[in-house]
């Protein structure tokens, strides 16, 4: 399979390929129905070579890939080159999980030409930028043509937030909707993967461990998460009046993070009335390849979600939600515990997922 | 060593000897200064057996003792009787380390003569029973005279808390002193020895993962931090007028119970004031064997506390907080991170020195 | 979908089904297009409630369940009747999956009427029983009649070997039919699924830990590697005349045994001769439903087989081999290093492969 | 605490200080009685820098730091300088814990002066380079008189074994003494903190995991157990003709190595025999400052050795063997299990001791 053969399709480069998130992405595109990978890029380490041998690690040998199954056979053989030297005009599309220094130079010229969907922070907070989570806030894309215009790019930068946010900003949507949230604390503990690319989490550091620090994630979760549930305004997304206050630990766990909530709402809502808002939710990304049933799952049993059990749900697509209770911290409050996956709708799934949103509606 | 030649020692008896708390309370008591280990007690299926193969799986002879030294030699030998033949009148104290539902039924008998300090939670609720922490609450100690009168015992039932609530009402302390606590956010990741006795935390579900809920524990935890912030009234404790809300989770740790707290004042504290309140907070206990140097350590590093790395300082009896920071969620809010030992402090060791205290302050 | 509307299908009664094993068979079941779950047995203590609710740990209230995905819905509420109850003749075929004694006892029972395939211990070691794994030694399987014939029974037992003697005989045996197998050096790193029921491997064993004796595995390893490895003789197996020598150590991993063996040949074999005889190696199980497309996977990669990696490619039925090297130890000597899934390939999903092949020979 | 004013200690140089090895270095030397650390080098990176400063992560501003004990206070003051500037001649010893490739650089530059005791394997393998391990084969320690001289250098380098080597040699030592070890087998599962320097072993490759695979090791264990069992010839060590066949594997274990060893002797010994020759064995150490009560410690529980329970044993010092029973593989067969802590024994405090040995035996 190659990328002429396959006319019907979108043809897309993956940008920092050789990183969990990178390989998340061609993970998440084999045999995908409308995009097709046409170049990968990493750093100019990898340049020149195989995406198979570039996988490798230079002292052992040993392929570092994170996914559960094995490498689509065709990519191994593309040739990686380096990021700086993509130019975006061969591809319909640019995926772009690269770091966020690198991201902050190198996205603009892709997006010059052509859209770019991030996993990279570094354009989640400029005032031409929308933050998109499909299934939340598909109605903040518009500002997308406000950025193409005041930047002079015939693409685009749209990046998706801190896959601690996702979780949380899709839970708390639905209750947002109907009730308003006034504010919220949490708790994130948080799977290893999420530490990103070589070396991320040592090992010596977090078995029978929990460490309670990671840096920027907090204000990140904070940030994001009131750009994600505020409106749009005139060129600019107005946040959400709310006080979001996080502590971001890491947990002895290899995939998923697991969210403690605590939130105070606008209004009275019953734990069965949050449930119900969260299983109802329609989010407008039903039909796209990449989305779940529910965008949320929510779960009876008391000992649930539980990041082993729950991360794969729906395809690591569902943010399972549990222990739905109230909370007399605040006059109109709740808990409850959340799991999402980091790598998949935290990450590149969820990346693909917002590009199948922007394809259909006319954005690609 | 045997208890009739201690003379100048209490003689004291163990109950639930077998069970994790209890091989800390033999474990703790290891050449102490002021008890002897006289009796060691534990279930029916125990008795009659030296300690030494009580401790045995019965199936596979593996010796199932979980302290990081090995069981003092003279004990090995002891005979263990049946909690329920105990009688108190042998020995001058009894440590009650049984489950709630056997504490329930004994620890009146033995309280009838002798004084009982146990780490169940049985009595925990009773109005006139105290719940004490060494350096929280000693002056809820008078508490004991009335429940002698009322029921007319000449011992008395004193319970520690529960281990979650421990470190969380060590650290607040100080800070509800000096500015008064007004509303607890608190989500912990509790280390899986909390779960007690055999079989506990069964490794297929903790591992890789986090259990979202300890049943019981979020009650216990809030119920228990107000009486112990409370004061003491007309032979009962006046509970503290705060709101505490707790998400319990367990985390794969061996040992060490971390809390993500969040706590809203009622006057302006910064971060630095909270840490001099708590470095400087000297709780009475100072001169005791079994005491830490400081109740609690405030830890500079932004990465600390770690179950792992902190739970055993100064011998698993120091409360370490760190995070300190202030919290929009409320006008005079704070942040941090705790990590309290829950089988040293949090359990037997803690029990020994609340012993320690009261025989000091003439109670035994 | 009830038995009664399949007709077509074979009926099978699962006992022991709330424990893992039992579990494993109920997942293996789902759609399977030969077998339909007819009853589900378990203990006294389960009998007469719904599935779905004996599966509720009686204390917590939650669903010990251990497979992967969900439990099928149609067999939640499927009524569990005890085991000692089960009339064998109301199905078709019964899996056992109960513990050694509890086999002893009604296997004979259920044989008289049904065949009953097996993950027990209690028949492994009988003369006129054959141990099988299907795709090594189905040639052992005519065994049965004799089985039948001496015990007068209608059905038989067939057990399939401990888990830890099913990855290993299956990686010697290509070896074993061209070279012959001398002396077999293993020590095995084995998952904690393997240990079975409630409670299993505790975790507070098992974290940041290694335990070095797992007991009467090592003795069962050898007697089953060489009876497996055997000749089918005169109403009875003649094992193999080899040695086997095993260390049997449990390991920090979920699932999936990891075996380092040393094995020495009759004649000299290269490493790459070994591996083609392992991927070349035909046991004549194609085509059945649950059959892997190879019964053994070699792998280059150095760092491979890894458990966490290996263990479920091709559904858990294949045997990952890799680190194929010489050893200086014996004059015809190798060194290798498998991963074999405990719970699939080494219990119910192996055992159901054996049921499908006994069926297709003509047996059920 | 000033070296300078320790004019009865010797001065020693720590390279390499702020790797593990090098931490574990600056662990031992607390109080020690006879060296006091001087000088503490490491790469150009840390060079100009405090060392409290170059044990922080760059990134994220954490301390580094890998022992259970905080750093020594004094030490955190003390500017590391490049290891590459080192003047031997400051100090009276160094203790070497670098990468093998700087050593072989470097060792030569300060052996020309003083005594180089090293962790590193690069000289380990020289005709004229004892490598030694106290207690086991101190009467190879002339051969530096040779290395002296054949080189000109006033001081010498000698390197302790690979940390596998090391309880591995330990326990065969008393059985090779007496009855002649001829074939080894053996299967080591290694902790993490064995893989050294940062970034050490990533979590996402080991929890939940075994890696089967550690580059070189086996080599250097059968190669150097052969040498240090050996003999002193004339101007080289003899190595021992036995033939020891090793898989070495990566477990979820935070530190000490579980090593299944299967032998072959020259002479019948019973497991009991065994067990008294190696409780009995004095390798010459008694006395010394950080020598263990016993070189080898036998258990007879057999659930133990295991890491997390037995690698802490007598200061990390001792060899915990058990599981001693019969291997029929070989007419004179034993097998075992051990556990040695492999960054104490293992590597720094075993260096420590060898220096003390050393000291001892005026070499120093």
């Amino acid at each position: 399979m190659t990328a002429t053969r396959l006319s019907s399709k979108l043809r897309v480069a993956i940008v920092g390929a050789t990183g969990i998130a990178g390989q998340q992405f061609v993970d998440a595109l084999r045999d995908h129905p409308r995009f097709a990978i046409a170049v990968l890029a990493a750093s100019e380490r990898s340049a020149g070579r195989p995406y198979g041998e570039a996988l490798r690690d230079a002292k052992t040998g040993a392929l570092r890939w994170w996914c559960a199954d094995a490498p689509p056979a065709h990519v191994l053989d593309l040739p990686v080159i380096a990021g700086a030297r993509l130019d975006a005009e061969e591809v319909d599309l640019v995926f772009s999980a690269v770091e966020s220094d690198v991201a902050r130079e190198l996205e603009p010229k892709w997006a010059a030409t052509r859209p770019v969907v991030s996993t990279a922070s570094a354009y989640r907070y400029e005032e031409d930028v929308p933050l998109l989570i499909p299934g939340v806030n598909l109605d903040h894309a518009p500002l997308l043509h406000v950025q193409r215009k005041r930047r002079g790019w015939r693409g685009f930068v749209v990046p998706i937030p801190n896959c601690t946010t996702t979780g949380l900003a899709i839970a708390l949507k639905p209750l947002h909707a109907r009730y308003g949230v006034e504010r919220v604390a949490v708790t994130s503990m948080q799977g290893i993967s999420g530490a990103g690319r070589s070396p991320g989490v040592v090992a010596l550091d977090i078995l029978d461990n929990v460490v309670p620090f990671i840096p920027g994630e907090e204000e990140k979760v904070a940030r994001e998460t009131k750009k994600i549930l505020g409106v749009l305004g005139e060129g600019a997304i107005v946040p959400a009046p709310c006080v979001v206050s996080a502590t971001c630990t890491r947990a002895a766990v290899l995939e998923g993070h697991t969210e403690a909530v605590s939130v105070a709402l606008g209004g009275s809502c019953s734990p069965a009335a949050a449930a119900a808002a969260m299983r109802e939710w329609d989010g407008g990304i039903r039909g796209l390849p990449s989305a779940p049933k529910h965008l949320i799952t929510v779960l009876d049993d008391p000992f649930r979600p539980q990041p082993r059990l729950d991360r794969d749900a729906d395809g690591g697509m569902t943010t399972s939600v549990g222990r739905l209770r109230p909370d007399e911290l605040w006059p109109h409050g709740l808990r409850f515990v959340l799991v999402s996956h980091n790598t998949k709708m935290g990450a590149a799934k969820g990346a693909l997922l917002l590009a199948e949103a922007l394809d259909r509606d006319g954005y690609l």
